[in-house]
This record gives structure tokens, C-alpha cells and sequence, in this order.
């Protein structure tokens, strides 16, 4: 058996550029959130985006790997927070996911710096979404911060 | 200029078994999220996962391709249904996104079981999370519905 399975649905009516949609997921976490390609490009006006989902999803699974790994150093992190940007853009003419840039910062109690950096480079290797994402460059810029 | 660049963010306070994070995106269309390992691969309760979120992000990407092929071939949708399916196992020892099974329905008025098929099979090639996805496997199984 599977670890996890998760499933989400898009409901899309008319066209492209007129139509739009409602996204739903099957946890109920989300519901009915709409969805447009006006929004996804232009101004989003509280909408979502594939952009800021696929985003939610590197910046989510980004911080339980590094939890999981400053654990195996015995390290407990007070506070994690993991920003990950993701960029659409135009590569020979088709709109193409470029990039996911992650921002780290972690309070992390009796650890130093040069540690807390190379705990992140071994969540940039475990992380499932960092994989996951071998379309895009990923960068990843951590930074340790006083409690 | 990009076309479009998102950003969301994990908080996260603790371990990976007994803490947990919240999560929320820049646009406002989620905000505060809670997310956790235990919800994440055992019962979710209503709490979302990476997981769930890029099956969200490769669904409502999946259906703005198709909507936009469509219309280059004169079809309009009626509506369109597209579920994303995406699984983490483990693989060498290791949580692993292993596939997103993406599930069509389309009701697409003059438009013929075949040349549907065709539509979904260019949009495939074109959808921008499909091609971030390239860690791993995609299938994608397409129906024509009757209005």
C-alpha cells in the first residue's frame, strides 16, 4: 500500500480565456476555490493558481523533510518557516514552470549555522516535491535565526 | 517578465511526528492551512497534504491546457472535469512521489470521441505541471460524456 493518495478535482466551464473553474479537495481542506487563467496570469485577487499551489506543496513538504532530518540529528526546531516561490514563464514560446526558489529560516535551539545549512542541503535531497519537481530549477537560500 | 510568480508558506513549530504547520498562500485564497505528517500519510480529517496540493495544482493546470487546445480547434467546452490522483510511496527506502493519474471528462458539443482523445493528448504535452512533474509517472485517461 501507498504511503499517501490524494486526489483533487477541477470543474471548468467555457473556454480558456473566458471560461473558469472551481477546484475541490478530496480531504476537504479546500473547497469550490475558483480558478481562472486571468488570475493565474494577471492580477490573482485572492485567486489561486496551479503557481501558488504547486508552491504550497514544495513549501509543505520542504519543511517536514527538514523536521524530520534535524530530528536525526537530534536537533528539535522551535520554529521553521519555508517560503517557496514558483515562476511561470515563457521558454521557447510555451508558458513553462522555470523555477521553485525556497527561502528557509529556522530557529533551532544549540545548533550553528554551518549545521543548520547542511541539514537543509540533506532536506534539498529528501524532500519528495524537490524531486518531484525535476522539470524546474529549485534553489534553496536558509538562514539561522536567533530565538 | 514572468508570466506569473507565486508564493506560499509553511510555519512550522516542532518535530516531524508531533508538531505541525500551517500554510498559506500569497494570494489569499488559503491562509493558515494546517498541515502535519500524521494527516499527511495516515487519516487526513480534513487537513491538506503536499500531496493533495499538487494533485490541485497539476488538475487546475491540466484543465486551462485542455480548455486552450480545444478552443485552437474550434471546440468549446461545455465543461470539463479533470481529477488528479497524486501518490507517495516509497521507493529505495525513501517517501517518493511516484505518479499523478489524471481522470478527464469532457462535454464538448460537436466534437467526436476521437478527436477529444487527440485534444488530450496535445494538452498532455503542453500542460506546464505535467512538465514539472517530471520525477514522475503521469497517465492520463480521458472521456468523451454526452451533455
Amino acid at each position: 500500500m501507498a504511503i499517501a493518495e490524494r486526489t483533487a478535482e477541477t470543474i471548468w466551464e467555457g473556454g480558456l480565456a473566458k471560461g473558469g473553474g472551481t477546484l475541490t479537495g478530496s480531504t476537504g481542506a479546500f473547497t469550490g476555490l475558483p480558478v481562472s487563467w486571468d488570475a493565474r496570469t494577471a492580477r490573482p485577487d485572492g485567486v489561486t493558481s496551479p503557481e501558488e499551489l504547486a508552491a504550497a506543496a514544495h513549501s509543505s513538504c520542504f519543511v517536514m523533510a527538514l523536521a524530520l532530518r534535524l530530528g536525526e540529528h537530534k536537533a528539535r526546531p522551535e520554529r521553521l518557516t519555508v517560503a517557496a516561490t514558483v515562476t511561470l514563464d515563457e521558454v521557447d514560446g510555451v508558458p513553462t514552470i522555470v523555477s521553485s526558489a525556497l527561502r528557509v529560516r529556522g530557529q533551532v535551539p544549540g545548533l550553528d549555522a554551518a549545521a543548520f545549512k547542511g541539514v537543509v542541503d540533506e532536506a534539498a535531497e529528501l524532500c519528495p516535491v524537490s524531486r518531484l519537481f525535476a522539470g524546474a530549477a529549485i534553489t534553496v537560500e536558509a538562514e539561522l535565526v536567533e530565538d
